[in-house]
């Protein structure tokens, strides 16, 4: 396919560079060798009753886009679809001429087409998956074995809105910029909160606007994202998670020539961190701006596929 | 299909009981000719600022089954297909060996195959749908044009957990037992909570008891479930959504011979109120019971299928 | 969608000039006022063994384009998606370890998404389809109740294939050439065969030579195909089914303005004869040019899909 | 899943009973070492000019099932779902009011689901697929690399009915029965024809009478089927490919206790002989009995699905 991204493109082995990173923000055995959800173990009942407590005015903000057949993929990704709706029955009267009538659909998807999360095992490099398991417990048969999205139990925390792109007072970042940690105190600055442990970072860049015009090639890449640095940064505050507004998460083309998903490998496998993409952090931007406050309930639930290793989510941020 | 509900019953249209009722629970025009989200418009700012205020521990509690193949569906009805989970890539070195991999999967699934809310557009009576408008707004080309689950834009709201089963000091309740309204009275006074304008009303009748330990047919139907005479009660209560653990979540078969599904027809077409299935209360029963606290901040966000007559849905309680 | 055709178009009632042709070419009620499969009347038992003796080398030559995602879709017509092929199992061991292992796949595709039949009931204008039945008698529920795909039991038969583009000393048609009843003469003529009743006719442009070198927008449209006379020459020589290596069979745009598909009414509707698109005619032009014989037995099973509308088809010409 | 034969059947290596017939049959190497398409090797032209020379009446019997929901698949095979039929479109007028309708649908289906073809990859033991590759070339991303089913040009052959129950003057084989030579040399003997080299051989028991009158669990299993001594015979006669009326092929629960599938192994594997299922034989049982002739031209072509390890197919016998 000519607009694929997996031909014509050299392998290569991790370097030394991504390897010590690497070490430096491994989690694997600090929740236990049974553990399959990394740093969501960071959101305790504490954290929860204190991102009730950002609740001031009841607002409710949404942040995933429309699931549509014209959604964000362009088949730059293979196999990953666009949601395809499809009715099964329409105003079908089941009991007879005259009783009540019911519509019911059926949707087939790529569980990471549109707003969602990668689960931990979205990533896997050299034939591990977090917490030092082996790689080949994903199969077609059971999907991921260990550490699918269905182990997740539930997806609630303080979120707090890293907002990039309003931050250096741009509508949207670059195309080759990688947010790094400087950029992201920058914008903790900004906001007047600092990030702790258990939050979900949301990071926003403005790259989705791309998409919101139309050009859904645009939106692909290249694209701003996340810094290969960002990984410590994020595990020196304990995050939870992270999630922006952009189709490939991190910088892409990547930073370091050859260096594929550095950034994936790292939060995913290394630490064991949860990240979202494609989330429509727009609204969320004018609402936070409005009130000048940055942190508010997030609720995030994966829909919990059995050995799922993404989900379509429906983020939505409290205030 | 031989055990499909759809052959060998007759035809009947709506009894004067039927529109009796439906005369008094009508919201048609009660928030504009345009509107399409119905009793949801009853969360306001304010009911949310009051949810946000009933958490106390932070403790969060999942009400989603998981989505699997071997779900809750039977064959029952036609179309509505349990989920089937696959796997689009797995450990792919997409960049070439040594390289990051990743692991993508796919489903295709009814949107009322497992924990779900029915659109309001998931029901149609005499040609029409919520707010009067036909019911011929619903195509394959489009989906629901108008009150489609995308027109959601968010669903979070106080909860009120109504534990019938446990205020009948039951596991469950039989499967020829109608919910009624005197039921509802009695589990709020167990419940010590007064069931007010904008919550969304969990009723429990631990049905899905059954599922859980493996017998779906049993679950499917004969089942208990909220009596014709309910609506009039949320009605009354100027409640926002209303969720059960059941299947058909009306009693099924139904109290009436030959009024086929009355309460989906009073629920989302007369007062455009959304209702959900295959909820599991099972926990939250327990939860609730361990603090004496019967409300809660309930996040139950739809996934936006453009169109769509339902979604799946990952509630979750944080209490 | 911005490249979609259901956007932008003025609507139309059809003209006259369409009225005119639909009465000359009407087939409703020839074979009876119960039938539903048409045209394909006319393959009788004498047919197939006359097809059966046109075999004299025994080569095979196979007329079905590859099914994968990269097909010829491009969105252009909504909903119509190609072939999404999954495993869910991959060598999986179902009896224990050592034990054979099995690999299973699925596939979700439009019905028409590929080389495929259309059904008769594929088009219907003015409230019917084939035969004078109401068209509201395809449901969501049931697919086409009447004239559905599955309602053809067989389909082999004498193929013939009308060469135009050979015929005309051209690799393919120009864009915006309409294939005329006088090219399909001339064709015969270069071929040495006469078209009789009961005929498949496979009509050659070569415009699938676009897509086959990687440009598959260019191969959508706009695109040669059929003329708007040809129906009325089809409907004289008594065909049976017509097929071609177009993605839109007719000429595209058409003819007439705001006239769309008027070969699709005159022969899904108003004929009741079977159409095929996107049939790869490329390997069979060069098979029949060398031993100069354009007539053999085709084989082009639908598959039986309950309610179809379309059908996926691998056809073969026997030699 | 509580049906499933995934659990609780205790794995085992395979015996040398297995290896010994397998040493006796195996093919590789036998077409060269790029060979992906077995058995199909010994259909030559001529072998396809004599099966046009078995058309005597031009009669054509269909041997698929109809494709439904409510299909064979019981839940039994994990993933293999039953097709799943939605419509995109219903007579809608794409462009513009008064236009020309069009209606579209579209499928999800395991490969395997209904009458279907094995491709040879569908199995493999030891970790081996046909010809010596390795089984791991079977992935996710593309399917089988090699040996699937798009690498199969075209089928069409004479056809040889074994009608093995009507032999034994049986309306269906007992369950308990295992198919073996003797039965179909005595089939052969009745039906008054002598395999030979590039036949495709149909064995009828029978059993799926079992699901034609609404027991698709009876038809699942247990099951008659081939037994293990079989594939030795259609060794020997150099058969091109084998199908049958069962969901199992092979005797079902196998002969020898925790040898399941040598059959699968020993064809698809050791021989690289396409395996056929769930065909629907019977009114081709009538057919043959009516003019005591049981070989014909058969056409059953493959959908040429990239990578599929099977494939959905409408074979037609023309007698």
């Amino acid at each position: 396919m000519s607009d694929s991204v997996s031909t014509g493109s050299a392998g290569s082995a991790l370097p030394p560079e991504f390897h010590d990173i690497a070490k430096r923000v491994n989690n694997w055995g600090r929740w236990g060798a049974e553990d399959e959800i990394g740093t969501l173990n960071l959101i305790t009942d504490e954290v929860v009753r204190e991102a009730a407590a950002t609740i001031r005015t009841g607002r409710r903000v949404p942040l995933a886009l429309p699931l549509r057949e014209d959604g964000v993929q362009t088949g730059l990704i293979p196999g990953r679809i666009n949601p395809l709706h499809t009715m099964v029955q329409i105003n079908q009267e089941l009991f007879g001429p005259g009783t009540v009538a019911t519509s019911d659909d059926a949707v087939t998807m790529g569980l990471q087409a549109a707003t969602h999360w990668d689960a931990l095992t979205h990533a896997s490099h050299s034939g591990k998956i977090y917490n030092g398991r082996p790689a080949d417990t994903i199969t077609a048969h059971t999907g991921a074995r260990f550490s699918g999205i269905d182990k997740v139990p539930h997806l609630v925390s303080r979120g707090v809105l890293l907002d990039v792109a309003r931050t250096k007072g741009v509508d949207r970042l670059p195309a080759d910029h990688a947010v790094t940690p400087e950029d992201l105190e920058q914008a903790e600055e900004f906001a007047g909160v600092t990030v702790r442990a258990g939050d979900i970072v949301l990071v926003r860049t403005g790259q989705i606007q791309t998409y919101l015009v139309g050009d859904k090639h645009a939106y692909a890449y290249p694209s701003p994202g996340l810094s290969i640095r960002t990984p410590e940064w994020f595990h020196a505050r304990d995050v939870a998670a992270v999630a922006n507004d952009t189709l490939t998460f991190e910088i892409f083309p990547p930073e370091t020539e050859n260096l594929w998903l550095p950034v994936h490998a790292l939060h995913l496998v290394e630490m064991g961190m949860l990240q979202g993409q494609n989330w429509n952090l727009e609204k969320l931007s004018t609402a936070c701006a409005e009130v000048s406050r940055y942190s508010f309930l997030l609720s995030a639930m994966p829909e919990p596929f059995i050995g799922g290793t993404g989900t379509p989510v429906a983020p939505v941020a409290v205030l």
